[in-house]
């Protein structure tokens, strides 16, 4: 039998789009049980937000607002890029047990739960008893265990449906367009661009990942040669990409608290590609002017309000309310993961010990990408994507 | 009585989401009066394709296939960024009178308008009979007479969402966030960014159009003051800001033919923008480590499929329809504009010179900005805006 409690509730790392509907599905999966969660709380800003004593009670919100909430994007708890240390466990300890707090649930990705995981580990050195559970979420979609992750069938949705938009901008107005796709070391992400190929000589043409090795020599052949033969070509390109040994394309400055690099909230990457670019045509095609261009998507792609697809939605609730189902099954700790189902698309949830998902990241198969590393191979990642974007618009052209 | 021949119908210009709907109502009116409208051709890539000789027939389009073209962002036609000259004017009719082309509809902004206004020019001087109409479409919204333009409001609900999800990853995440948004002379579209604010406190807290001179001075100052106020700070920032007597703030590369600048299509003024911002509190507030990041929306505000303002496709079939529906009541030239109705919103259509729409833009009222030039007035600009946009996305947030 679990014992009675108090809960608390965090959000923490990058948002999506989803990762409300996880946290409504804990704070109604928690509301139904109320002998068991005794109070359902969250932390503002994460484990910063405990640290500091700054909550939520959740028992003045409605349910009508907890809908309304699900179905915004960011984290309406607010987040925090905080790794937990042993001095952070004893403060948190201290003030757990001041308010009775015997659920601790986390939603994030693998920073998160490598935090969730040092807090359990904690709580049992301290010998306080704590159920620990992380919820997934991330729109990298690198997380070992699981099939896939929460967050990233909605960012796969606005990247397909920006390559969709920008294909037909530069099928309209030829050109060179190169996108940068957000993803620190998994292309995940960027290989959800395919989705966006509808019809024939389609973009985006070229497709690089981290996953595979990246040249600024073979990339400029590689688009020189589709250019040549359609006269346009677009371009999507991981913001995680690398040379050989990890090597970096562009440097930018940033670090956070888990070692991460500023990858986003620049156009460096897109504008020293296209620099390169120049460089290599005006050589090899002086004689033509050629109109280059690069978008950094950016933040946009992680919480676009009016792009979310149903399937992540309803996924990113049910990776809330499957870590309350199991506390109440009196599993003491773990990570929410998903199993695709066999036949017709649908995912069965399991608890996976938290180790497995901390730390860690899970990259994109390199047999996911083709020998070339410039493009994914669409019979392997198509029917893996389609289900967790959903319906895309329709797009039509003339039969020119 | 009309006379009856061929029709040539071209899109020219920057794509929009719903120049596709203007280009369908221009086609659907002409189908509908076979006796008059004897052929319908499209010209690739604008006027472009009538000196190569390069037309589609609409007689092997069905209704159907128009309508899904209509839906989809993007010129169908394929665009072109080409003004007419003399010798263009010769090719033009020799073409046409071998076509039997007596109606030309060209969909575009001021520049397609003076293209239009050329070839109505030279037509009289030739002493060759052609109705020549412009269809209007600018995400700019930046033409003179009309109270707005097709493609504008698409354009602004893209806007409009990015700014909402943006400020609600920066209120999870906090920091400082530098958004620029397209709009080449007039900051009709960054202003759009206002409908963002749904809750106090809401970024974007400061908002740069071109209307007013920036000077970098104050947008630190402006900054800093919002972000010690409130911990973070949302900036809207038109690509097309300038410093007294249009002295510019980054200097980028190529001009077209028309002698506009590229201003899009490079995070150059966004990460410029971020660095003396970085400086500046470097030496105001050395003491805290900040977090500023610049996001470029880029090509994506103009062409983003599902994300599509139902007044502005609506309003963008009838600006074709309108201008063929002229051209049956035997006008002979001009440019097809939109007069508000009082009372409920709705639009009324007439017909304007096109000497009044070619050439020159409209900028947004020096009033519509506030004093210090660091937001819009929000009195003003909703009213005129939020029937273009429509219906947004429902925002909740905690009770916290």
């Amino acid at each position: 039998m679990p014992v009675p409690g108090a809960v608390v509730i965090g959000q923490s790392g990058g948002p999506t789009a989803v990762i409300n509907q996880t946290l409504i599905g804990v704070v109604k999966a928690c509301r139904a049980n109320p002998k068991v969660f005794t109070k359902v709380l969250g932390a503002i800003h994460g484990i910063q937000g405990i640290l500091d004593g700054k909550f939520h009670d959740f028992a003045n919100e409605t349910d009508a607002n907890l809908e309304l909430v699900a179905g915004t994007p960011s984290a309406a708890l607010k987040s925090v890029r905080h790794k937990a240390t042993p001095e952070d466990g004893k403060k948190i300890f201290a003030r757990f047990k001041e308010l009775g707090v015997r659920y601790f649930f986390y939603i994030g990705g693998n920073d998160t739960a490598e935090t969730t995981n040092i807090i359990n580990e904690l709580a049992h050195a301290e010998g306080y008893d704590l159920t620990c559970f992380h919820c997934p979420k991330t729109i990298d979609n690198d997380l070992r265990v699981t099939d896939h992750c929460p967050g990233y069938g909605s960012a796969a949705k606005f990247v397909t449906q920006a390559f969709m938009g920008d294909n037909l901008d530069n099928r309209s107005l030829s050109g060179i367009k190169i996108n940068i796709v957000m993803g620190r070391n998994a292309g995940w992400l960027t290989a959800a661009s395919v989705l966006a190929r509808q019809f024939p000589g389609d973009g985006p043409h070229l497709i690089y990942c981290p996953e595979a090795d990246f040249s600024l020599d073979a990339f400029c052949a590689d688009v020189e040669a589709i250019y040549r033969k359609l006269g346009r070509c677009v371009v999507a390109v991981s913001e995680g990409i690398h040379g050989p040994n990890g090597q970096e394309i562009v440097t930018t400055g940033e670090v956070d608290s888990h070692g991460n690099k500023q990858l986003s909230g620049t156009g460096a990457m897109g504008d020293f590609l296209s620099d390169v670019l120049k460089k290599h045509l005006a050589k090899t095609w002086p004689e033509k002017k050629h109109r280059i261009r690069a978008d950094t998507f950016g933040y946009l792609q992680r919480c676009f309000p009016g792009v979310i697809s149903e399937t992540d939605a309803s996924e990113a609730r049910l990776a809330g309310s499957a870590a309350v189902a199991a506390a109440l099954a009196d599993v003491k700790s773990g990570s929410v993961a998903f199993k695709r189902n066999d036949g017709a698309y649908g995912v069965t949830t399991f608890i996976t010990p938290l180790p497995t998902v901390a730390k860690e990241t899970k990259p994109m198969p390199r047999e996911w990408l083709n020998a070339a590393g410039n493009d994914v191979v669409s019979e392997i990642v198509l029917p893996y994507l389609k289900p967790l974007v959903g319906t895309l618009p329709a797009i039509g052209q003339l039969k020119i």
